[in-house]
């Protein structure tokens, strides 16, 4: 079994952390950034995707804009190796929480690229259970 | 203070990780693998322990069939050393969660041995609040 | 952009399960010695701040007596350079479950001192959504 190397993994973890707050602070270029810049955002909770960095702070801005305070709550991530060195697979459960109420769960399936800048999301798919 | 080594722990973030994504999707087998092949599940949601890779394997198929998609929340890891510098020990919360309801909070009470193949669970133990 | 090391990232990955999981448990002072001997904890959610060890040991056994077994779940950690060499910051999720009902959700805002004994708590200041 190859493993994926011990600051990647973290990297990835940090990645994600950077990626909630960015959004639900309403840093949408930040959240934009977190992604390369021809990245792509698929979830079914919307009709189309959000595609390049100008798509993806559009949609972060609308996401912020809608008023409540939504945190995205990430956990239970894995990451996988990809088909090359500078690709990574990962897994993990999203949680979108409004103060108390757990609004809805999704999990997570990304495709990463390692850039000069860092790890950055090249194509999320979200996967809703209901 | 002893400190367990940093890959270490991301060892076990990364087995976690695999561990919930592959119950949840029904791979049991390779759920039973991160177990060690005498690894013991014991929970009292469940009036029996699951035993050995066999009855491991049986027990996370079951849970998939049951039909509900559920997702296995792992989060709040702490890895700490164990008897020898082969085992740990880790605490972590595992929230049970169908879609936007909270199903159980379990608290994870686990002992890992280092195997070839990496980190496994040689005994965990669920304890519930309710 | 400036990465803060993987060993370090970790480290706070550990400092805050062990936390959670001592104050979970009733265990005041390990609770407390994840600060520094003068860290500060402030929340809206209570009327005044508990400063230093013997502050933070009140308060986490006040916390534990209060009856009801409530679980810190934290999540969502990023970890980001702080201001000197031996500082961090760090913003993560914190949700207060009781069993199958999620009580509140906060947001941490922590300042990271490295001592001897590794990565302590300087200041925590818990932000609360509603």
């Amino acid at each position: 079994m190859t493993v994926v190397a011990t600051e990647d993994v973290v990297a990835v973890h940090q990645l994600y952390g950077r990626q909630s707050h960015a959004i639900d602070s309403g840093r949408a270029a930040e959240w934009a950034a977190t992604f390369t810049a021809d990245g792509e955002f698929h979830s079914p909770s919307y009709p189309e995707p959000a595609i390049g960095t100008g798509g993806l702070t559009a949609f972060a801005a609308r996401f912020h804009e809608s008023g409540e305070q939504l945190r995205h709550v990430v956990s239970t991530v894995h990451v996988r190796r990809g088909n090359t060195t500078d690709t990574l697979f990962a897994d993990a459960y999203l949680q979108i929480v409004a103060s108390t109420r757990l609004v809805r769960l999704t999990v997570l399936e990304d495709e990463l690229v390692r850039t000069e800048g860092g790890w950055r999301v090249r194509r999320r798919t979200v996967h809703r259970d209901s």
